[in-house]
């Protein structure tokens, strides 16, 4: 087990060596990060100086009104550490002490944040996937998830209508839309949450967008304010840089990416079907279980995955966990393809790449 | 009053476009931002370009363990959006439910941080100056403020006892050191909390040093673990871009900063005897009363302290709340002194354009 570590630590470590001789020789260019996990933080040196003045965060403040209000809608926003702070400041400000805060959401069960504030908060809390179930009395809250994280959408009418209905028992809207503010609007074509009514909603900006991990809360500005307040009390709200990375990602949204990121995962499934690719929310993966199977190897599949990995990084500077995830990460190969540098390799490549490293490997 | 606000919009308008032309002709060298309020985001374009990949944070939160715990000891550091939240994250995850938190601190009352987040733990809270107070049965926790907002510092003596005391009924202790972490040692030469046997201790990497508004905790690497499991839970934890600025803050941080700026501070107090100025904790501030006293004119104090921070701004390129606040900002002239500007500032230069400021509206 000491020794697997030992061994795991140099692996990353050679991996992280071959990242920086790559940058070296050929720039950022030179690698391809399609581990879905770095985290979008697109400052440039401009929004550093300005940062840098008492002036700067008022100047990100304004301009994250404008970009945000165009995303999701609302009377005004709020920029929050994540999605989880938003929820956690919202339900400690609008659920009421014994009171029930009920939660409608397309598949069970819940994000654990919901339930985890709800309890901060001392009321009760019930989750449901039936969409025609009562709001019961006593309720202070209701919530509704919009899409859940394996991307289970909900349907714009039964979201409408338990807007409806909880507005009918005088109760004010929370909509979870970590992902949902894009997957519903772009893909689904629906409206967003605070043009259905919804009196708060939030968003995930790192989640189909290429912003940092962040919580973006819209809606009435009277409730955005109470919550805000709430959130400073314990701090939970976004500082400067991180709301300087959201303004930079809202402006610079595009739902075509999402698109062409869909279109790039339904080539790569069906070109490399022999490897039993299979799908994620926004890319494809491949398990080691099924590269044991392919190979027929004495070699375990989490090795097969990291030989794979280390040669996609060496050969095409495609960055995927196995070859640069902490010990112990799992050694699933994953192609996230919203990721910003798959737009600048072509699907055509990425499956030659992919097809070469396999190839290399044979015989293993 | 709305009236007022326009001419507030309209001032302020004014001063960021003379900083913006400032910076245009002279640079960032050609402005002083004595605010104390820009908040340190000391990153370099290189720190962007590594924490656009996947790698990235996972070498800062390396140079953070190095950095954080020649700073404040400890077996282990972890780093929060804010000081706030990682007294919520430790309170919830070490107080029980029903249990007492106590508070000792050299002065009463309590930041609101530390009983808001021990209520969210449905514990008891109790506060009180009195070290010598008996840590009563059903403690969980024990909590002691190093040094107040107001810097009231507390003795060493002290702390030490009451650590050994809480340690004897099996108490863990958690020492609120937002700015005591450097006051105490540097300013007081008192040893680092958790070499005083603080099971945590927590600091703002802003006060009294050039970092982030951020909280960083050290101490015991069972409850750090803990503390930050559960901090995940709910969006407290810092985010890559904090951590990087929280690294080459503490990388950077230099103690004979700090003296040098209670030595400004002095030569300032001395010097600018004659127009009332007052102390702050690291600077000066001159109020709008002493101000409407010393011109004897039909202006209010807060007009005069506005035009006289304009005329900084103008003519010396120093930044102060009055004229860069938003509407409704507080019309105190302070001067932060142990702000990053402030040492390309001579304090005589300092005083000069002070006095030149106090002399030019004369006869208003």
């Amino acid at each position: 087990m000491f020794h697997d570590h030992l061994n795991e630590v140099k692996r990353r470590e050679h991996a992280l060596q071959i990242i920086g001789e790559r940058i070296a020789s050929g720039g950022r260019e030179g690698i391809y990060d399609l581990t879905g996990l770095s985290g979008g933080f697109p400052l440039e040196m401009e929004d550093i100086g300005l940062l840098e003045t008492y002036v700067g965060p008022a100047v990100f403040e304004e301009r994250l009104q404008t970009a945000g209000r165009k995303h999701m809608g609302g009377e005004m926003v709020a920029a929050f550490n994540r999605t989880s702070s938003a929820i956690l400041a919202s339900i400690l400000e609008l659920a009421e002490p014994g009171s029930l805060v009920v939660h409608y959401l397309p598949e069970l069960p819940s994000h654990p944040s919901i339930p985890s504030s709800t309890q901060l908060a001392a009321a009760r809390y019930h989750e449901t996937d039936d969409f025609t179930e009562d709001i019961p009395e006593n309720t202070s809250l209701v919530v509704v998830t919009g899409s859940t994280m394996d991307h289970r959408v909900v349907d714009e009418s039964e979201l409408q209508q338990i807007i409806e209905r909880a507005h009918s028992a005088g109760v004010p809207v929370l909509v979870d839309d970590a992902s949902g503010a894009r997957l519903r609007t772009v893909l689904f074509n629906q409206k967003r949450a605070c043009d259905l009514g919804a009196d708060l909603a939030v968003t995930s900006t790192d989640k189909l967008m290429h912003g940092p991990r962040g919580g973006l809360l819209a809606g009435r500005s009277d409730l955005v304010e109470r919550v805000k307040s709430r959130a400073y009390r314990f701090g939970l709200e976004a500082q400067p840089p991180l709301i300087a990375a959201m303004v930079r990602a809202l402006e610079s949204f595009d739902p075509s990416e999402i698109l062409n990121a869909l279109e790039r995962k339904g080539y790569l499934l069906e070109a490399l079907r022999d490897l039993n690719v299979e799908e994620t929310p926004t890319g494809i993966m491949i398990k080691p279980d099924s590269l044991e199977e392919l190979y027929d190897s004495t070699c375990t599949g989490d090795e097969i995955a990291v030989a794979l990995s280390m040669l996609l990084l060496s050969d095409h500077g495609i960055i995927t966990i196995p070859a640069v995830g902490m010990p112990g990460a799992s050694k699933t190969l994953r192609f996230d393809l919203a990721s910003r540098d798959a737009e600048r390799l072509v699907p055509e490549l990425l499956r030659e790449a992919i097809e070469d490293a396999v190839d290399k490997l044979s015989g293993i």
